[in-house]
């Protein structure tokens, strides 16, 4: 395996299990894939998986893994590159110094050092196989505190400084709740002549401004955004038609661009604008959501057929769920991936199981018709989502560097219980 | 940090967060510590996580992972052993050579070399803490399939072979449905001297013909079983229940030894005695069945209190379920786990989240209290088990390489559908 | 008590059973009270109550109780009087001819014979109390067959000759699908210068053809309704929010009307355009749907704050989901039911259990926090409802006086069942 | 029609709608029936019923009704004759004076006017059809209050001689929770050489005291009653299972005996020991626990194949849920009851309705296989019961005349709050 990362040529094996589909690839950069009309795979969502290992820290959702726990980090990559991904994403998320010190999270790296960290584990992983290395920035306290267009870009500039030194092959503003802010994200990131993707963390009523998908895209897309799109905060489903309706605007307004999606593996039906955060099972008693490697193959047809191109994940995608995009869009991509040798294709694997009743269930219409119970009859099925209607601006959010404190949080318990 | 194996003396950390809980300790094997009131925390189940990691294949369920992917196997031990678990079990699950060959399944390892990897990178990741290295032996298609004592003696007997050459620290008999195989795995595992913990798949109705968990006890700790209990197949307070069961006709029958148990991750409360084979979401549905980190808590407190004191998991078992077990009993055991660093006892690190209504679930009673909700209102919320009735001397169990042909699947196809 | 029907002035109790609450007073039309600001209390469904009592056949759905067993239809009037209705709807509901002989329907009365038979019933216990006369008419199999305009006003008008003729005091079209329909109804009762109130049974999606809940309450007022609303195949608050854009239409267009709301007694928050028609569980499985008579003052509540006055029901409706509704709204009303002799509010009856336990449950709190289980854990909370798409003018919808063949249902069994 | 009283014999249409099922028959007694092997049909629960229809109040639950409002309860008793019912109970449930006064229920009728009442009620609308009277004791205050045997047996006397001057066809003790006091009333009703029925309101776990219902059957029928059973507290299949017990239970005994069922027209898989009552639901929320007819048909199905043969319903049974045990059970009583005509074997009467895909609801397929949704996703499926454990004895329970004050309220709020 020859690869080159310098003039971009990489020879390799695309990891698929069959020896007959070993390539000789050029290297080609996420628009020219795009552009080509092939599916770009996304991977899953760091934070949540490695909160459940035991890296990372509810709450603040800092990245410092990277750089403390690099194998886990690595494991992580290997196993979504195994599962499919065309995309390693640097576990970059929040890493901006800003947000590394909020309400008394105490890390011992810089921000600086996390985000080189990260950059090289995506690295050495995706040069393992057929994907490409984005560096990522997300929404800031500093936008939320009101700081001004010139600091919050300071943030971006800062990290992108790293990204660029590392040579990441594009780039992602993802994660934002006002299209103001990724706005000026983009604006930052297009400056380095890398293909920029920028996605929200929006459903379809909009941002929390109040501006549609349609409208947010627009301006994404004037800003210099190569791929639009959304992220996290909603179900699959949500997502897409959230993209569908910024696709519809886009078009409207005579612009062109690709479409991307990564959305939680979490059912949300019962949200509202601000997504699963008000949720009341957010974040520590989502499991009853989470969705089958089932739901993940609808959601990948439906993301295909709604034209969008880049199909990934978010929150709570295990790299089961990423192989799921990639058997059900294997006939569209010509090749399934490595970890498939472990899986098969419709539950075809269940035909080696000892018991006889469950050999009967090695077929698609099985599991394409179950409706399946959650063991938890005293639960509910739908939430009502705490609705207190806060955002950018509002005091409660204002970043602070010290710890919250018990006269801090004695109001919040008490509006809680109302 | 120093170890020796070989005259079992390790000094090392206790793995905790805190600089001043480095201890020197001497090594104490499992019955020294059970003898001694400790609580004793297993590891949870990797077949299934491995499966979500794409390493092992549901169908088959065997261990080659062990031999093929170290690194993905080494991770998962590394997880649970900073999750808190005391004991690393060898991935050595249906590594017997029977098992291996079933149905069609075709690996490039033989069980011996599965069987040796398994217990080197158990060692490894063990000596990293404070943890036992455990072999396991398990249920096998010969038994199922009629065949002798001594034929399935022999298949144990050449699995033991390898846990001894590589000393392992304790043995474990387990996920047996039928008392009688289980009585013969450990009637050859206590003849190699090491101490002998023995667990049936079985619930409150007992075993698959008809023996009561307590009877099934009695019979195992006469066969030589110094720890008796239960694993996977039902949700943990239906395995607690069982053990408490078992507790009681060993009393009963004036005998002595402890208890463990090692539940599933899934929510059960709709299986019949054949357990969670039975639930129509087996195995590849079971997402809104996951337990949350509080459901865990509660488990741990309910076996504790039932007289337990090796208390693990099985199937679903994520690192995060262990260490919430490990937090439940942090004031019986003296310390945190070492994945404790990033999380918070009582959700307590949402006290750093943005929103302030996040912050505001940073407390017990928030979620205590909580009936978490499934997203899927066209869901039920209990199923109907198939009732196949099938068990040991049934032809549609019989063990055979060569894969399950369509002929033999589409009666099974039929019968599912009535 | 005095009761001169022709001139219209009363004397009479109100029905409730404080004695001091006897009251003197003069005879005021459904107008004179909307326009004082009372609140005029609807009744229940008698075609859903009749069904379950024995006396009306689903499918059919027709009236012919009113003629064939009287005592029925009576004492059904009787307890809604008794729970607080104002209003007697005669029970003429699809008492059309051309429906009366819809697909092998046979009746040994005539449409006239039941009308009267309705007027009569209607009339004999509204003097009981003090409550008003209703004629209605709802919409035609002949509109549904694309008869013409004259045709389908020929059919109305042969009803409301009865109607005249026994004087009733005020006239409802109801159940109309179409607005087209509805309008032609009101232009027909308008003509006899009596009062005129209009329901479609719409949500907030609009008519079968499209047209917006604003705009079809437009149409209804220059047709020359007095009143406008919705009832039937939504649930309350569906129908709540439906009158609400009912009435933003109105104001926005400058007119002026009164509003009412007669849902039905069943939540149905998965309905698409249709209704609850489109259910699967309609008509034969609705039980689990059915609203409590707390759920009942909440709709009476919010339907008072959406500032509408005339506030009843439909199908699902029985007698104490009516009271709940004049319960709640006493304090604006002045006085209790006479029914609520037999209740107490918010349960207070229940000071008088024998079981301590269930006396802790007589408070207001304790009901209006409850979340109510279905004792159903084999069954979702939310279906699909069928989406077939017909209406006016489709050919399965067109009137047969002769009964549906095995010929014409095997098609139909066939399409259900994909 | 002649009916004459005295002697027994009756002529009279069976109610059925066809007009050659006009029939002679002699008068045949519940026993007679029974030893023929033919099926009896219950009536349904009047307390729940006319709760509903605003003439009895929850919390006493007395029966004034029969007195105060005749009309009311006449209906009730035409509608389940109409439906099928056999049996015409009298509305003397807690008609015993130590119950009519209880905790300031304050009435103007005595016990002796309410008893009479009913009796003649009953006897009038039993003439009507093929149906018996059976006059009704239940459980009184004073047995809860540690009243001795004969103060207690006194209060059955009482009631008895009503019956005995009205010459009911024979008698049932119903609605026991110790097996003691249903011995008691068992006793004192053989006494007058009518036939006895006794059916307690207990399930699987036995009487309040703890008495399997084995041993609760053959002391029935050992103090002298020719029909056992059990009626209201659960649900059908939790019923007929006990009656199974029950059977099994006589059986061993080497007694001989007839089986009677009257359950629940709720699902109550939730409940405990108590029944119910323990609900969190109970008695103001349970609608969504209704059965719909098609579980009425198979409950009728399992008790006909459990060997029950008086089969009938309690509290939440509408004549509906009758007339779809008369249908089920049609083939083995000959004939269907007069109200089908108004319905259809398996929803036929559906291929009459407008709309084409509820013509294709038309057929017994459709019904038996759905699972009817709740649509109520915020609510859970199942409860979990109140658990007290509070019986005969305890100071909560003794009978008192005044009502219950803020004072006694009071510690029950709190205590249920927890």
């Amino acid at each position: 395996m020859l690869v080159r990362n310098g003039d971009k040529t990489h020879i390799h094996s695309t990891g698929t299990w069959s020896k007959s589909s070993l390539l000789l690839i050029f290297f080609k950069g996420v628009l020219e894939r795009l552009n080509a009309g092939e599916v770009v795979i996304g991977d899953g969502g760091f934070v949540f998986a490695l909160e459940k290992r035991g890296y990372v820290k509810a709450g603040p959702w800092t990245p410092e893994a990277a750089a403390e726990h690099p194998e886990a980090v690595r494991q992580l990559h290997r196993e979504f590159l195994r599962a499919g991904s065309n995309v390693m994403q640097t576990f970059t998320f929040y890493a901006s110094d800003d947000k590394l010190e909020n309400r008394g999270n105490k890390l011992s790296f810089t921000g600086q050092q996390i985000n080189e960290a990260a950059c090289d584990l995506a690295r050495e992983v995706a040069n393992e196989g057929d994907a490409l290395v984005a560096g990522g920035v997300s929404q800031t306290p500093s936008y939320l505190s009101c700081k001004s267009e010139d600091e919050v870009k300071a943030i971006f500039k800062k990290q992108l400084e790293v990204f660029i030194r590392k040579d990441v092959d594009f780039l992602i503003a993802e994660y934002f709740e006002h299209v103001e802010e990724a706005e000026w994200a983009v604006q930052v990131l297009k400056a380095t002549g890398k293909p920029v993707a920028a996605t929200l963390c929006i459903g379809p009523e909009g941002d929390m401004h109040g501006l549609s998908p349609g409208e947010c895209a627009v301006r994404l897309v004037k800003a210099g955004a190569d791929i639009v799109g959304v992220n996290c905060h909603f179900d699959p489903m949500t997502c897409v038609k959230t993209v569908r309706m910024m696709k519809e605007g886009v078009e409207k307004a005579g612009l062109k661009c690709h479409y991307m999606v990564q959305p939680l593996a979490y059912h949300t039906p019962d949200c509202n604008r601000q997504g699963f955060i008000d949720l009341p099972e957010f974040p520590f008693a989502l499991e009853p959501r989470i969705l089958s490697r089932w739901d993940m193959q609808q959601y990948a047809r439906e993301a295909y057929n709604a034209g969008i191109r880049f199909i990934g994940g978010c929150c709570g995608f295990e790299p089961y769920h990423i192989r799921a995009l990639a058997e059900e869009l294997a006939p569209e991509r010509g090749s399934l991936p490595a970890a498939s040798e472990k899986h098969g294709l419709w539950a075809s694997c269940l035909e080696m199981h000892t018991k006889p009743w469950v050999r009967a269930r090695a077929r698609r219409e099985y599991w394409e018709n179950l409706k399946p119970a959650s063991g938890r009859p005293k639960c509910p099925s739908l939430s009502t989502p705490d609705g207190w209607g806060v955002t950018q601006g509002d005091a409660a959010l204002v970043q602070q560097k010290e710890a919250t404190t018990q006269d801090q949080l004695r109001p919040l318990f008490e509006k809680a219980k109302h």
